[in-house]
Formats: C-alpha cells, sequence, structure tokens
C-alpha cells in the first residue's frame, strides 16, 4: 500500500490530503468530482487518493484539473455502512479506509477525509493515529450555523461515543475552546453545557458535576464559560461552543438538518401557490440562493474528529462533489495551521492540569514526570 | 377555592377549560388575552380562571367577549419558573397551578392549561390527578411540522422525565399511538424509536431491548413499528409518532425550534438585500405568512401530560396570546373528544397484556381481577 506516484508528480510545497474514496453513498466517482471542486479552487493543494487503483484512474482522468495533484493507494476492500465497527477493525488492513489513515500515520499527508462509516472510521482511527496523551474519549465535532457573528457555533460530541461522563465532557470543553480559538478565530470562546433547562438543579447528575469541573478549568483553559445551554441555543447567539455527549449530540445536528429541510420544501411549495408568488421566488432567487448558502449542510459538511494525533474529517455519508469538497476544505485549512499539533499541546497540557486537580493522587507523579 | 360565578353564569353547555392565568413569562394579561382569543372563535367554550382575582377580574373586564364566560378561583400565589419542583410540591396549596389542576380534579372543568414551570406542573399533576393504571412514567407529547399528510409529528417524552427505561419507552410508544389515533386520526399510526443510527447494532441497551418489546406489541396496541429513526426523522415522514427519554426529546424540540427561527431571520435579513428581493418580499408576504403559520411553534403550542387521569396542557413558558389560545385550543379537542378516558382505556388493557408478557409472576393476579 504504498503511494505510487501519477506521470506527473505532486509539487512539492502543496498540502497533501490524503482521501478515502469508498464508502459513501453515492460511490467514488463523487468524491473525484469532490476532489476536482477543491483543486479548481485552490493551487497548493494535492491528494492521495485510496481506493481500487483502476476506477480511480479512470475518474480522474476525466478530470483535467486533476492532472499531476492525484496519488494513488490501490486498496481493493471498502468498508460498509453496513459493518460492524468491531468487524471491521479486525479486518481492516485492506480497506481504503485503513489505507487513507496510513498516508496521514506515516506523514505523506497533512489530513485525512472519509465519507464512510463513522464507527468504523472513529475505531481505526484511534488504533491508527492513537490518541492525544490524557484524552479519554476522542469526539466528532461540527459547525452548526448561528446568530453569532461568525457565523456558526462548535459542537461536539456529534457521535463518536454515545456515552460521555464528567470527565469526558470536561475534554470536549477544552478541545471544543481550542478548536474555536485556532479555527474560528475568537480569543476567549463560550463554552455552553447542553441540558433540558438553564436552571442549576436541572439535568443528569453527571451534568451538574460536569459544570462544576468545567467552571472549574475555564480561566486555565482561555475560556468563558456560560453554564447550561438549550438546545435552541446550539443555532443561538448564547455560546460559540456547545458541549454534550454523543448521542444528544448527533440527535440534535440531525434534527435541526430535518428542520431545515423541511422549511426548505415548505418554502420551495409556497413560493409556487400563486403567480404573484412564482414572481417573486424569480425576483428573489439571489437572496434565497445565499441563503441557501448559508444554511446548506453540504457547504459546511465535515466532521472533525478531536482528540488524535493526526486531523481526520468525516464527510456526511450522503455527500456529493459539493459536501465532499467542502469536508476536503476543512482538511486543508486544518492542515495548514497546524492545528492538530496545537491542540495536541493545549490539550494535554490543560488535561494534566484536570487531572492533577480530579485525581489528586495515583497519576501525579507520572504527570509531573511528563511536565518536567 | 371554590369557583366563583361572575354576574352572568356560564352556559351549562359549554365545555369548560381550567387556566393558570399565572407563572408565564408574559403574566396573566398574556393569559386573559389568549382566553380572549379563544372564546372569540368558538362558542362552545367556557373556563375557570386561577390567579389574584382581583386583578384576573381588571383584565377579563377589558374584553367583552369573555363576559359571562369566565369564573373565577382566586389563589394569591405563584408557582416561579425558578421554584424547585420537590419544594412546589410541598407549599402548593394556595398557588394558582395548584387551583387550576382541581377543577380537573373535581369535575368543574374537562381540562387543564397552564404555562407555568414544567417540572412543578408534572409533579403536582401526578399528585392530584393520579397516573393511569400500569403508567410507571407519564409522559410530555409535542406535535412537531413533518412532511407527513397530517402535517405533524407526535413527539414524546419531550421533558417530564429526564430518564426512561425500556418499559417507559414501551408505554410512551402504547400513549403516543393513542394520542395520534385519536388525536389525529391514524388508525394505524407508524411508530419510530429515536437513536444515532438506524442500524439495528447502533444506540444504548435499553434502546435495543426497547425495540424488541415495542416490536412484540405492535399488533396488540394497534400499530406499525418502523424501528430505529434518526433525529432527521422528527420533521420527517418515516413515523408519525417519535418515541425518545425526556432528556433528548427535549433538546430535540429546541433545536428544532432554535433552527426554525435561525431560518426565519435569516430570510428576513436575505430579503432586506437588495430592491428586488425587498419588492420579492412584498409579492411573497402571503406566502410566507402561510408558512409562518405553518410552522410557527406558538400554533402548535402545548405540550399535552400522557398518563394521567384527566387533560393537562402545557404551554410554552413565554406564550403570547397566540400560544395561549393554541393550548387551550388543543385542551379543548382533547376535552370534547374524550381522549383521557379513551387513552386511558387503550393504554391500561395494553399494558395490562404487557405487564402480562414481562412479568409473569407478581403482577398477573391482580390484572386478572381488575380485568374481570
Amino acid at each position: 500500500m504504498t503511494a505510487n506516484t501519477d506521470q506527473t508528480p505532486a509539487g512539492t510545497e502543496r498540502i497533501i490530503i490524503s482521501v478515502d474514496a469508498m464508502g459513501g453513498d453515492a460511490g467514488p466517482s463523487a468524491v473525484v468530482a469532490g476532489i476536482a471542486k477543491s483543486a479548481e479552487k485552490n493551487p497548493e493543494i494535492g491528494f492521495i487518493l485510496h481506493g481500487p487503483e483502476d476506477t480511480l484512474r479512470k475518474l480522474v482522468a476525466k478530470r483535467s484539473v486533476l492532472s499531476g495533484r492525484v496519488r494513488y493507494c490501490d486498496a481493493p476492500d471498502v468498508v460498509t455502512m453496513d459493518d460492524k465497527p468491531g468487524a471491521v477493525v479486525r479486518n481492516a488492513k485492506g480497506t481504503s479506509m485503513w489505507s487513507a489513515l496510513e498516508s496521514v500515520r506515516n506523514g505523506d499527508a497533512l489530513g485525512a477525509v472519509s465519507c464512510g462509516n463513522t464507527g468504523a472510521l472513529m475505531a481505526l482511527s484511534v488504533i491508527r493515529l492513537r490518541k492525544i496523551p490524557g484524552v479519554n474519549r476522542p469526539a466528532i465535532a461540527i459547525l452548526f450555523p448561528s446568530r453569532n457573528p461568525q457565523g456558526f457555533n462548535v459542537m461536539l460530541d456529534v457521535g463518536a461515543d454515545i456515552r460521555a461522563d464528567a470527565r469526558d465532557l470536561l475534554q470536549y470543553a477544552l478541545m471544543g475552546a481550542s478548536y474555536a480559538r485556532n479555527g474560528m478565530n475568537l480569543k476567549r470562546p463560550r463554552i455552553g453545557l447542553l441540558n433540558v433547562g438553564t436552571e442549576e438543579h436541572k439535568g443528569r447528575p453527571e451534568l451538574k458535576e460536569a459544570q462544576a469541573l468545567i467552571a472549574q478549568f475555564a480561566d486555565q483553559a482561555d475560556f468563558d464559560f456560560v453554564g447550561f445551554v438549550e438546545g435552541s441555543d446550539i443555532p443561538g447567539k448564547t455560546a460559540d461552543v456547545i458541549v454534550t455527549d454523543g448521542f444528544t449530540g448527533n440527535v440534535a445536528i440531525k434534527t435541526g438538518e430535518g428542520t431545515a429541510g423541511l422549511i426548505g420544501a415548505l418554502l420551495r411549495e409556497a413560493f409556487k401557490y400563486s403567480f404573484l408568488s412564482r414572481l417573486a421566488s424569480v425576483l428573489a432567487i439571489s437572496s434565497l440562493e445565499r441563503l441557501k448558502k448559508r444554511i446548506d449542510p453540504r457547504r459546511v459538511n465535515g466532521g472533525v474528529f478531536l482528540g488524535l494525533n493526526g486531523t481526520v474529517v468525516k464527510s456526511h455519508g450522503g455527500a456529493d462533489a459539493t459536501g465532499v469538497s467542502a469536508a476536503v476544505k476543512l482538511a486543508f485549512q486544518l492542515a495548514k495551521t497546524g492545528f492538530s499539533e496545537k491542540l495536541a499541546a493545549r490539550v494535554a497540557s490543560t488535561v494534566e492540569l484536570a487531572q492533577d486537580e480530579i485525581e489528586p493522587t495515583g497519576t501525579t507523579a507520572e504527570t509531573q514526570k511528563e511536565k518536567g
């Protein structure tokens, strides 16, 4: 599974993104169309493409913009959406997903993108890239359109793990703050902990515990903690980062996407209703297009895996070329700014502090040694 | 706290709704404006209003449509949004919330509406109205705009209880099916169980257990079970009833509301952008108003408490007159169709079946006696 250089080698100054061409609902042609879109907009980007090489070469040959910018890793096997993560881990070696992560692991690429099975991708990422020291559960962070000036809020976890205890939620707060600071240029991001109400007595026991923990580390980790927030604050302006467990976060983003989709459908229907409204819709096309661009989930497509040694972007399984291109853009940005390394340094140091505070016995000696 | 008849007694054929005038964010004036709206549209409705009688009489006197249609129960105390349910239960006797439930309990009214503290209202409802035999945790069901022909899906629980085990989820499925059948005229409602994916191996252990249980009772309880559904199915057309625990359900409805609010704000902004789009928005006003009416959360305002001996509708704390009126309308419809009694009969019989199946020892003798 070494990378076979194409006839024209990729320019050495290019930032190389490793792309799993298989596993998405729309197949490799959507993935190749997506990277072509990215290549067109961004001369600094190059690719290593993972999957059945013959098929991929044929698809790439149709896109002149990709000429000389793609290397191949032949991987005949595919992780499907139905594969259980446990089974994938045992039989992953020949798959395009494994191969895509391998390119990040060995330094050939600075980030990986896959449209495949989320659970399998996370399981393989943890095994191949390893967790940052001190991180218990990695998380998937996404951008949710919001009323904040930056246009988006970060939410995590949205499905890496369905469980999260108070300590995990603290780590999510630290990682989310770091992502918002580096990825969105927010010097002191505001962190909110998702609950069913903003009153202090509400919610599950682990949330009350997490509230106390996160408040305690806000200053050291350079964020503001706004306390409990509700579902309505996910697209709101109360917080920049919404922290929750992967079950709740996953339901929330899908509910948001579904609601936006319903409104879009009803809007199209409403505009068909009369001659005046049809005329209005013609006049309003540019406004509606602008709005669509702003909230189109394809354009903010890409969950970032946080807490690993390396950048992995999970694109939506149903992503088309626009969606794949957005995920590639995100991987490129994060790679270019060295976000993964910055996050590792930041989180590791704060997590050490947290461990000192929370578990005063046992791990302290080891932590001190690492610090020294 | 006996009802004092106004100068003109309410017509005997009217359906009387008991309304807690206090505890909402907008105060009693919004509540009185709301019941006036309802009274205007519906000649069959009458009210018992609970709160400080002098204040309420002054507010009602300004609305001629309410003349002769309101009785009063003087209740000087208010349950506030900050009161903890436990504390409320111990000191509730002088409150408008307690009083409003009392009118349902003693048969003076066929349903109660309150904008107050949800946790306190549920705690008091359970104490005063009692749970239907066989129901462990009552649930709050709401209507969520959807792509289904009926225009809405039922979702429960959305916040009565943050916990739910497999048995509770089964009861939610039974109660939700009954609500959809009676309230929405769906002969054989389709029930979905909310999870992070539709694959059978995904999700928390209690969800896998609930999946098996619900599937087992689908035929007896006259519904179709579509299995696991995702957040995107809440506004979708895969299921008519979405079953989940109160924590997840609460986050999901608030995320949906927040997303709809964000899109509305962005839409208004988009239409201000240029002369053409401003012109378009004028031409499109009726289309947009129609759309707004369809998805405006105020117009589907009202969570119904299911699993109690009596109808209680929880209106949004921030409800204005339109919101209060929608909640009153819902309480009226449910009272008129005798839904509460139908639901009790249906759920009780199915829950007995369920108990027989799940716990073959212990409760069977008692259940048999009740059946006989």
